[in-house]
């Protein structure tokens, strides 16, 4: 078959196919027969969830495969969990290239062993023609947090330093790339990638770590207005000190879009004692310090001019369907 | 707002107050502000998950929200898991009225509490319209399984007794019933129920069940043919003993479908040793006996005439989007 059909979604001969040729064959045999996967806990359990809509289905860097395995595995990252297992919950379009499911599979497979996670139960549902966009994919993701840590966007504090492992905006504008191609250099390509086993490093080498945030949709500004509400702070970010690459930064000033509210899809925030910075540097050697951790609230950019700026909330969409 | 837009699914102002206003206050506020939900473990863990794009959303007996709490639920119920928390993922089509977005997380709130689950992490997208059909639905789920408890499609035994614990058939032909309004009687609702509370009190009152199943999609044929083919065992249905209600009885006959071939959400299929009947019917007080496990191999129906007929793999879709 070189088309997923309806059929593919009936619970009958084609679906068992597409399950043992498809799915067991790039995620291994663990997604089991049974409808829930069991597996043995080890400590308190870290459980998220996202869908991830992303349009166009292949882009620079990444296809929503490597989206989908990342972004989950990240967001289980932030409470210092170690990833451990993933779901993968299909929505496919009648008349979807089988060629592309397999690619897509294929990089979930492959980043998911990147990760150092299994997948280990899924389901798929198909729908009619002009009823979706191609796949969208959810994963839900499963981890350990071991006894007593505790890592929150609750608990930054007063004098922590945040640190941001790389260059900001990077993916929202490869995103952008692939839809517009815009008539400007951008050489770019998406930031997509798992940070589990970094943060594992990471997480060994310091306990001084308050909280992470992978700055996906909503971007910098996003992560840390929501750091600054839910740990009561106030948060001042230096706008010079902020990594963005140089095409990308003109991109933004030839388009209107604002870097700080753009997307990533692997990087992470992390904020905490000031003596984190050489264990950052050491795991992500293109992390920096961006801001500080006041008492107070609100968050605010000093700008390149030396003046204070409230970072207030995205208000509207800049690029829908980014993830 | 009266209706979903792009703007809800930005990460920006309106998804923040989406979630404050609308999902914080169904599911309680255990949804939390970080990416991930952290809880204690309790013995070992299952996890599944399944999407619902159930069409139309709304049906006799329930709606999509209904569906996606008890389909997960059930699935955890499966393994002799205690279902406990599910993460909820929505992809939402721009337009889509706030006010069935609205009906449709109360209806999770309400079955969430009758299935004793918590709903403790989510995440919306909003595509364009044209690209989703109204709303999809993905539930991931997790439960503890107590230390030496095993059950399993590929635990079915020689000598073990099949039962169901109701009539089959009926939410497939509710939905045929919403999209069709066919011209003959046929006063049924949809069975879409989580079954939590009952599984954990059957397995309260006896040790000796082998697997369960819930015949969703693929039916009570298909999940006949599952434990099968896992546990490598002969299955012998009675097709007099198989039942179902008789408008839907009738209207198969009508419409030229297959009763065992069609989706419940709301029963189960028990296998195990003969002395669980008494168990089974105490808590299930439709349930009965439906069939027997025998070495050998396939799934066959003993029919009405006397004869034996193999029960095959559904080869194409009855009814698509039925869940």
């Amino acid at each position: 078959m070189d088309h997923i059909t309806l059929n593919h979604g009936s619970g009958g001969r084609q679906m068992h196919e597409l399950i043992t040729d498809v799915f067991a064959k790039a995620f291994g045999d663990h997604t089991g027969n049974d409808d829930s996967a069991v597996f043995p806990s080890q400590g308190n359990i870290a459980f998220t969830t996202d869908s991830y809509v992303v349009s166009p289905l292949f882009f620079p860097g990444g296809n929503i495969g490597a989206l989908a395995v990342s972004g989950t595995v990240n967001d289980l990252c932030t409470s210092g969990a170690k990833p451990a297992y993933l779901s993968c919950g299909l929505i496919i379009e009648d008349g979807f290239p089988m060629s592309d499911l397999k690619t897509i599979i294929e990089t979930m497979a492959v980043y998911a062993e990147r990760a150092g996670v299994r997948i280990i139960t899924g389901d798929t549902k198909v729908v009619e023609r002009g009823k979706a966009d191609g796949i969208f994919i959810n994963t839900a993701g499963v981890g350990f947090v071991p006894e007593g840590r505790r890592i929150s966007s609750s608990l930054a504090a007063d004098g922590d330093i945040i640190m941001i492992t790389g260059e900001t905006a990077t993916h929202e504008m490869a995103l952008f790339k692939a839809r517009e191609n815009p008539p400007f250099a951008l050489d770019i390509e998406s930031d997509v990638k798992p940070l589990s086993l970094e943060i594992a490093m990471l997480l060994e080498a310091t306990d001084q770590i308050h909280c992470m945030k992978d700055p996906t949709r909503g971007g910098l500004a996003g992560v840390c207005r929501e750091i600054s509400m839910n740990s009561a702070i106030q948060i001042e970010l230096e706008e010079d000190a902020i990594p963005v690459h140089r095409q990308v930064a003109s991109a933004c000033a030839l388009l209107g879009f604002d870097p700080l509210y753009m997307a990533n899809e692997g990087k992470m925030v992390i904020v905490g004692r000031p003596e984190i910075e050489n264990a950052v540097k050491s795991v992500f050697p293109e992390a920096c310090v961006i801001g500080i951790v006041k008492s107070g609230s609100g968050t605010f950019l000093r700008t390149t001019g030396g003046g204070l700026r409230r970072i207030g909330m995205l208000e509207t969409t800049q690029l829908p369907r980014i993830c």
